[in-house]
């Protein structure tokens, strides 16, 4: 595979945009009564329209039988290896309540949760308390402070909170203090490489910090973390790929996921109308945009077969606004298949479809999982489709002499 | 992917034959006005009754989006990974001259230029001087001497120029000394590693003498060198495929190229038929032939795009002669597409045919770029050919017990 310093070298700055739109989850599988899957059932005359014009294949967001999680999926369809770029668990939780995160930044997923006399684990939850007292506990724990380290502490939902450790050379090689059971004592986080030792250090003195601070709190009385992860330090979309990119997303975690990668993040109402809206008006200041649609997702998490449909349809209605911008390539496709009878996101390969002027029709008549099998593009990885994207828009050179 | 030592492993010396024909730049786009490619609007019955008895596939040459350069398009096909084997443009320059390289010489393209009194370059090409020019200037170089390494010195066209440095440890991690804008003074060559100093010392000699020599010859009075690379020392098709191998190209960079992984170059005329006529003739004494044909890409390169089509089917009339040989194994595609709409090598797959005994036909009817997308082969790297060619000729012993 072309790695991205490759790329690098032949990709050059042109006018020419590209619309990358991502239907989140968007892949499906046959309803058992009619056989046909979620954007089978839909009535998609737009997408239609553009797998006509273009051409059509299958991704695999990371491998064949390989089921994404949000972040491979998406840094795939970004052109990141997601076997060699990750994200951690910890820094995902961060980037989902958009904490400004800055390079070498440490970051855990945090429980509030109640502890014994005896310093057992009794509820690892702490009976999964309002999301508003959570925030008061927060507020509480920002105050514990070790020198050399700046400490944050953020609320998520519920018992969920976010520990942010700022300084230099800290690792986040670090092991759990999350017994993930009940009936057991917190861990120590133990370093899982040498240079983790100072972590380590510090977020043991955290832990140990906050359980005092919290003594007299019972049941909130102690706190558990878990998935510490480092936030990368990634090429940037305008080093590798000569772009001026830009993220258009109503979710936190995927505007995270696009500032990870360097794109500059837009300003969007919530809607799907809104969210076109948006690239409508900052159509003229980037050459590349990712517009992310959430909602399929968890339509299909739901297991609601017929609110994926309907959602599949509101952004085919929108795509007349995107196709009248005329970009000179339009990207269709998902980050992974969240099928509704499944309930959750699944490892079969994502619909894809991409229309420019130059790309080599294919007979594909519709945009459906069935169709765009049998398209040009074949079965291929997610991480093909930006060299594929900046091909199409004329904006890759010649590779060797 | 197998890679080359694995496959050595494997590979058996056999009398059976493979051929392998290389349209230059085969693949294309679209007529805007009947939607069909050159090589669909082609009549090509012999291709097509090869397609019919063969399997067909599309080939990518260095990975999707990618638009090869000739040399990774023909390394690809010859087995080579074209990421892993590159050859700079200075060898290829040498080798498009046909100047007989040895392994560790390092070459770079040089421009006769024009500069002022005050050393600046005023015009990169010195009003593009007729080659005869070029040749007596060459002649003038070659009297230019440093101690410790042989100079060459070259024309190639108009004010074009080869210079070959040939002695021992040189590297080629040399910068440019051609500032690629008029208005410039020629920079000094850098080495752009420790062990190319030497490399750049000898460079900056040679620019030095070679600005003293022509002092007087305004307005060719300087050089500028530029690509600088090193003849590669790849391992032989003979070593890795235990092949006999001969190359047929009436146009010399693809004979160089072929020289590269060790073939031997036959002796052709220039047309066509002239090609068929050495495949025939030479063709008891290898048991691998590369028979490469120029013109389609040339057709291509100029948006011709009726005469690319007449060229395809000039290469269809001559085939009954290939067939009649009845190698073991035909193979019939090219090192990239050349779309006319697009007057140049472009990124779209290659359509790919094998016919063998010993192949599994896959129900493609005729040799086109939508009828091969649904062969039996689908999309696959080019670096998968030269297996597949093996295989097919039974030359492949078992891999693993």
């Amino acid at each position: 595979m072309i790695g991205l310093e490759q790329i690098g070298e032949i990709a050059r700055s042109t006018p020419s945009k590209i619309v990358l739109l991502v239907i989140d989850g968007l892949g499906g599988l046959p309803h058992p009564e009619t056989g046909r899957t979620e954007l089978e059932s839909a009535k998609t005359p737009n997408l239609d329209r553009l797998a006509r014009e273009g051409i059509c294949g299958m991704i695999d967001p990371v491998g064949p039988g390989i089921t994404p999680g949000s972040a491979p999926g998406h840094l795939a369809l970004f052109g990141y290896d997601p076997l060699k770029f990750t994200v951690g668990r910890g820094i995902l939780e961060a980037l989902g309540i958009e904490f400004d995160l800055k390079p070498g930044d440490v970051a855990a997923r945090g429980n509030f949760c109640t502890m014994d006399a005896k310093g057992i684990i009794t509820d690892r939850r702490a009976g999964r308390i309002p999301t508003e007292k959570c925030t008061q506990l927060c507020q509480l724990l920002e105050a514990v402070s070790i020198a050399g380290v700046e400490i944050f502490v953020s609320p998520v939902k519920e018992h969920r909170f976010v520990v942010v450790f700022r300084g230099k050379g800290l690792s986040s090689q670090l092991s759990d203090s999350d017994p993930q059971r009940e009936g057991l004592s917190p861990k120590a986080v133990s370093p899982l490489s040498a240079e983790a030792t100072k972590a380590a250090n510090i977020a043991n003195k955290f832990i140990e910090r906050a359980s005092a601070t919290l003594a007299d709190r019972y049941p909130t009385n102690m706190v558990l973390l878990r998935g510490f992860a480092r936030y990368p330090d990634f090429p940037k979309m305008s080093e590798v790929f000569s772009l001026k990119p830009a993220a258009i997303a109503s979710y936190p975690m995927y505007r995270g996921l696009a500032k990870v990668v360097g794109m500059e993040i837009l300003a969007t109402g919530a809607t799907i109308e809104e969210e076109f809206s948006a690239l409508a008006e900052h159509y003229n200041n980037y050459d590349f945009f990712f517009l992310h649609v959430k909602e399929t997702d968890i339509a299909g998490e739901d297991g609601d077969f017929d609110r994926k449909i309907r959602i599949i349809e509101e952004v085919d209605r929108a795509l007349p606004r995107l196709i009248d911008l005329d970009p000179a390539v339009i990207i269709v496709t998902a980050d992974h298949s969240t099928p509704a009878v499944l309930k959750g996101h699944s490892w079969h390969p994502v619909p894809f479809l991409l229309r420019s002027k130059w790309c080599r029709p294919d007979g594909v008549e519709e945009f459906s999982e069935r169709a765009c099998v049998s398209g040009a593009l074949g079965s291929f990885p997610a991480t093909d489709v930006m060299p594929l994207a900046l091909a199409n828009a004329l904006k890759l050179g010649k590779f060797g002499a």
